[in-house]
């Protein structure tokens, strides 16, 4: 069972070929069973005895409840109808009422891959194959040297409108004027280079943001080195070097649904002073900057399914846009080698913007 | 027209066919005319001025506003808007602008058989035929020996998922543990009969039930006899003889529409003693009963749904449930004659269980 | 852009050929933009820096966002996503981050024809096409003889069902009792001319209306002169002569959607005294059938989504909806000149009802 295979006239293609998303935090993942979506397909999750993680089609074999409405006994899933149990595999391990012996693999529920690490639980979204990579890791967070902050929102929006959002610069001296950016604008010149699994753009010639995030993370002014990375299937990267600071955000994006994104950001912070107060100061900032767009995805999304679809035009200053298309079109219809080492990029585009 | 009959892109075939259904209980059906739903299409439901029920389509042939708006007005249900009247068999009576006179039959509402019997209100789902059998008569209903006690309950969930779940042995030891089963279980033989318009199933070797309903019934453990029957179109029927006393409950199913059925329910009683106690101990109870049944039927329905359709294994201690969607699916095919004299049984069919 | 020319499987042909509409009053329309719909198409409304209405489609031409959600910045509409600009024609006059000149069309948004007078903002539902005639004027509405009232109100129901229900004559002495019509009924002639741009019912024999808005108009009893007119697109007009006083209430209706109707409503009135009364006593009679009318198309439109569509019959005493069918329809298929010299009608057809 590959998530969503069969769900074609849905939005998205890009559901086509199984990747790994995260389904959960490690930390919401208690005793208690927990139903999730990806691609719009119930999932629970649950964790056995030895408290490893589990995630099975949320629908018992037997009559199609949800089995995230029963409990974890002895180590399996119990149904909350007839009380079969099911083990982290999906196999069937108990029927109350059978006299007869167990046996077969119909009574069994399609389980996923799992894997735990850094704090998440992510699900590689096919029950047949397995997976021929392994999850994304996000760079920095087990270091000592860096800090890292952690959050997460869900956006109305597809994986592209949110990836989008998230790497596109001109949008932030407007919408998050005063936070971020919105002085007077610089020019700056983007290099986009696209290889096999991910793109990049390179912004030269960028000034310290002039909003309340750059004020923090430097007193002084100059230029920085910043970097915007897409990684599939659904990884959006924001990169800072501000001297002998850095600052990343790297987001990892789960589709609820196509038109529902789930975010789990990252940031990681490498400086020498004040990491007790960077917390409570940069994640109001933060949530504050995704409240708001949150609030535009959600304005977007109504109007593009108010209108059938999208109608998008593309201008010079849309750096990544149409290359997260082109790298989801791609995912969508041959399996993409991720991780690999990078090598010379397939594209280099270079252009300038206002920001 | 037959109801539904045109509705080709729903769950249900099931409604192929006219049926008798309960569309309402007596006792509902006052000077007001009431709407309800069989089939997901609106009837009106009124009496003339002889007090006799009568079922049209609710919809004015005029201007399609729902009749069951309007009131009774000289035996004839008077549409809100123009003022229409039409006696009980739909027949157009007055137009009240109108300077010409009454004629043809374009203007008149299609009008259901009716038959009101044992303080239900049955109607035969067809305008355009003359039913071929008469509504089901509850056993006991009218007998001075027994006691009987009358509750009805709104389920989502399709006819099948319902009359299941009313005679599935299974789950009531879990999910229903304390009010009705779940001590230790016993094996229990099971003897399943398919006959031309139903199917039951008799258990052989069943304890007195451990919950507080054996315990109500009788105050000596002993075996007991036990019955499940599906009887079609839709009567879902238990039936307990434990030593001189005898419990049956019949349930009548009415589909709403394709997920939302509504069941009235016959509970039979012959006891010698505490017949005036039974009603009050015995209503709470199988009220909290048909609650959890209401709320588990509901995920059920809410989850197949989601994934777009039912994908139902069965075991052997699934012992009726096949037997029902056979006889639903021949129902829908041909027209059975209902409550013919049963003779051998087509089929036997014997398993065993734990409860 | 012609709106919802693609929507095939809506309800209603009527859209398909372009027409004049109300999109709003003047005085709504301040600083603020707003957003409102037309066959289903969300359209947002600006005043530009010369205080000159215009109408784009509600969609930016990047990223899709409502542009009714933005600010008007010197004269142009922004969006609130990227800042945007677009003028009253549509044509892009900012993006903030672009280095390069702006060019080329694709960037634009599709614009309305758009005309203000007598209080009302028109809009034309083409983008493409010129129009080849000017938004309706409503009589009287501009002569200071006349004393003018307006009122609006939403209809649950389509152009055809709302416009019949203004111009039908037998609900009035039903739904409206003891309002407006209702005593003794008296037989009246009709007489429906049938034009290339409209239809109207002359009432002969029509008594002074027994309800208050009779007794207000006209002290004495009597004859009244009362036309009924429905003109293409959607203009339902009702005039009453009770003597040397006039009352004229022409509702310009305005399709949201397939069911969805704004009506506009101007009464005019010429009498000779208590012009000053008239407004305090005539609007909350006025509003009070609306309201019952308003309920009953709710009921109505509520029973034909049910069954799937409309299944009307017609009788003698429905004088004007079939006219108003034929018209909707021939308007759909050929442009028809609006507002031309009547000249002989093509049809004329007598009857009479009761009323």
């Amino acid at each position: 069972m590959k998530l969503g295979s069969q769900e074609t006239d849905r939005y998205s293609v890009y559901r086509a070929l199984p990747y790994w998303y995260i389904a959960s935090t490690s930390a919401a993942l208690k005793k208690r069973p927990i139903k999730t979506r990806i691609w719009d397909t119930g999932l629970v999750l649950f964790r056995d005895s030895q408290g490893q993680a589990h995630a099975l089609l949320d629908r018992c074999s037997h009559r199609n409840v949800p089995l995230s409405d029963g409990d974890v006994v002895d180590g399996n899933i119990q149904c909350p109808y007839h009380g079969w149990q099911f083990d982290g595999k999906g196999k069937c391990r108990s029927i109350p009422a059978l006299c007869s012996a167990l046996e077969g693999s119909s009574r069994d529920v399609p389980s996923f891959p799992v894997r735990e690490q850094q704090g998440y639980i992510w699900v590689y979204t096919d029950t047949k194959s397995d997976p021929n990579h392994e999850p994304y890791m996000f760079p920095h967070k087990d270091d000592p040297e860096y800090t890292s902050i952690t959050y997460q929102a869900d956006f109305d929006g597809s994986i592209h409108a949110t990836a989008e959002n998230i790497l596109d610069v001109p949008h932030t001296a407007f919408l998050h004027k005063g936070l971020f950016r919105g002085g007077d604008p610089n020019r700056i010149q983007t290099v986009v280079r696209r290889f096999a699994d991910r793109a990049e753009c390179q912004y030269i010639g960028e000034p310290r943001p002039s909003g309340l995030i750059g004020k923090l993370l430097s007193a002084d002014d100059g230029e920085v080195i910043h970097f915007d990375r897409f990684i599939l299937p659904s990884i959006a990267q924001v990169e800072y070097q501000l001297g002998h600071r850095e600052l990343m955000t790297t987001s990892a994006l789960t589709p609820i649904s196509d038109f529902q994104t789930r975010m789990y950001a990252v940031v990681t912070v490498k400086v020498k002073m004040w990491t007790a107060l960077l917390r409570p100061i940069v994640t109001p900032i933060a949530l504050q900057i995704v409240k708001q767009d949150v609030d535009m995805l959600k304005k977007q999304v109504d109007s593009i399914k108010e209108f059938g679809g999208e109608q998008y035009i593309y201008t010079d200053v849309d750096v990544l846009g149409a290359s997260i298309t082109r790298l989801l079109s791609r995912a969508s219809k041959s399996s993409i080698a991720i991780g690999t080492e990078l090598g010379d990029p397939e594209a280099v585009i270079t252009g300038e913007l206002l920001a």
